[in-house]
């Protein structure tokens, strides 16, 4: 796909999610699904499979690939929550808080070390709670710490400067950027890196080979000790889901409730891949998140998995509790 | 239009708003825009005109009306303030709640009787006072209890009913139906109610029709006594346009800065009029808050108006204060 092209143009997409008020559709979400398998084959798709994305945080379980491929996490005894946190967007809940300053601690860092970028907290209460108590949001509040905190860890584990670990040259990135080349089927030059929220590379590459990335990930389908350090991960992930996400967050639970290892980010990017022998991933062309869950689960279920607790379609409610509308999947 | 067609489709919109970051288009925004003279005559259109939208709050003006038509407004001694708020989707702030009560308490009532439902003031820094303060966000708080307490001393001054003003067989909202088909040139059966999060009718209507009644608005292009009664609430309007939302927001920037009066509401459809002789109406197809201002900021400079201190274009920031990407209007 030529580069020019790219900038000028959007990939064609669909739409996804309408919402209904009285007579009207009164919005409508657009949006792009691909279903891959993990020798690559596209499925499904819904629009065009092969646009570019930015993976954004929905790369985080490759962006922690390192963490266990350098011996790091096993050096420093890391255990699966904080294996975990490193792959997440978390709420920045005191679980996660702890979790992130206990790697920092193992890696003989400080939450000064951290270059993510401040927020507050994403949960609500947590923010609120903070906000309340006068204290400014520092780095380590902010969803991405754990995975910073991570990547820190290997660069004191590999002896690299922990002060540009976030620059695109740096050999931590450097790495980062073939393995999720040798993961999703791709040359490194196929690759295009814009920048992340947090200061990381973001990573763009064609939807399905983010689907098929996820597939690799959840079946192994990959060479020895990408195999083993993908299951490392996903077990991970998969065990400690709270430590991805949070309280209320989908992504927590879709992995509590299902077989699938799946991360969610910003600009509303999802993968997910089932031990089954497939990698799901899909762009809301908007980024408008309320269109994330019902989109994903109309698409897992057209793959057979209900995730409990969770329906695709859900009414609209005005502010004295009376149903005015629905929003639901278009497709 | 066809009731049917209209609960199964969506008018054609068309890529308003992209947001780029590195090489690529990361997420678009689509939409509609329509400009309409008095006379109803299309001058300029972006997607389907004809297709229908809830107007929300944008048809707050309409809606504010019979204040002045019924003398409520001259009876009770309303302020331009009072006025203005009564149009308003305002902040929260401490001097739109005190405008709010002396609407009430000069029509003999209290906040108890307001019934748009409670919820945090729309300014951060006003609903992190109030939450770190203990107390529960109340119906007062609500963006819409201007226009609630408008409409409540308008049954007062009537001497209708107050407790079931908001349903749509009430005198008052039969009498608001009346005045936006008048004012838009639509038969009141061509206006499609739906619920309004605060519990009102939301007016449902086709966007050059909401154009066209924004130009009627702005221009007076209306029979005597209506004529009257709009440039009173435009006046009012334009007058404290800090009162029709408060700090920070767009529609106080724009009628601040510029000869237009307008009005943005829920799932951001906007309307504006200018004395020269034209409306506007537009949407945002999802519904996305960060496409409202690139789209307005576009279709007014095409008319010639630009809005002080306000760009179409604007950088996208890490969290380091980086330049990433750019939001930018499309059109």
């Amino acid at each position: 796909m030529d580069r020019e092209q790219l900038s000028a143009g959007f990939p064609e997409d669909a739409p996804l999610v309408a919402l209904r008020r009285g007579a009207l559709v009164e919005s409508v979400h657009r949006g792009r699904v691909a279903v891959c398998g993990p020798d690559g084959e596209t499925l499904e798709a819904v629009g065009d499979p092969d646009g570019y994305v930015y993976a954004r945080s929905s790369a985080k379980p490759f962006q922690a690939l390192p963490l266990v491929l350098s011996g790091a996490a096993a050096a420093l005894s890391l255990r699966g929550e904080e294996l975990a946190v490193a792959c997440a967007s978390h709420n920045g809940e005191e679980p996660h808080l702890r979790a992130v300053r206990s790697i920092l601690e193992k890696a003989g860092l400080s939450e000064l070390d951290l270059q993510n970028g401040a927020h507050p907290p994403l949960y609500g209460p947590a923010a609120m709670e903070l906000a309340c108590s006068g204290e400014e949001p520092r780095a380590i509040h902010g969803n991405c710490s754990g995975k910073h905190a991570g990547m820190l860890a290997v660069c004191v584990h590999q002896g690299w400067a922990t002060g540009g670990y976030r620059h695109p040259d740096h050999p931590l990135q450097l790495w980062i950027l073939e393995i999720v080349a040798q993961i999703c089927s791709l040359q490194t030059d196929e690759i295009l890196l814009g920048g992340d929220g947090c200061g990381l590379p973001a990573i763009g590459l064609p939807l399905q080979n983010l689907a098929a990335g996820f597939a690799r990930i959840a079946t192994g389908t990959l060479p020895d000790e990408m195999a083993e350090a993908a299951a490392k991960v996903r077990g991970a992930m998969r065990e400690h889901p709270y430590m991805v996400a949070g309280t209320e967050r989908f992504d927590t639970a879709v992995m509590s409730g299902t077989n699938l290892v799946c991360k969610s980010g910003a600009e509303m990017v999802f993968g997910a891949g089932s031990v089954e022998g497939w990698g799901l991933a899909l762009k809301i062309s908007d980024g408008g998140e309320r269109a994330l869950r019902p989109t994903t689960l109309a698409a897992l279920s057209r793959r057979g998995v209900e995730v409990p607790g969770e329906r695709a379609s859900s009414p609209v409610h005005d502010l004295h509790g009376e149903v005015v509308g629905e929003k639901a999947p278009l497709f």
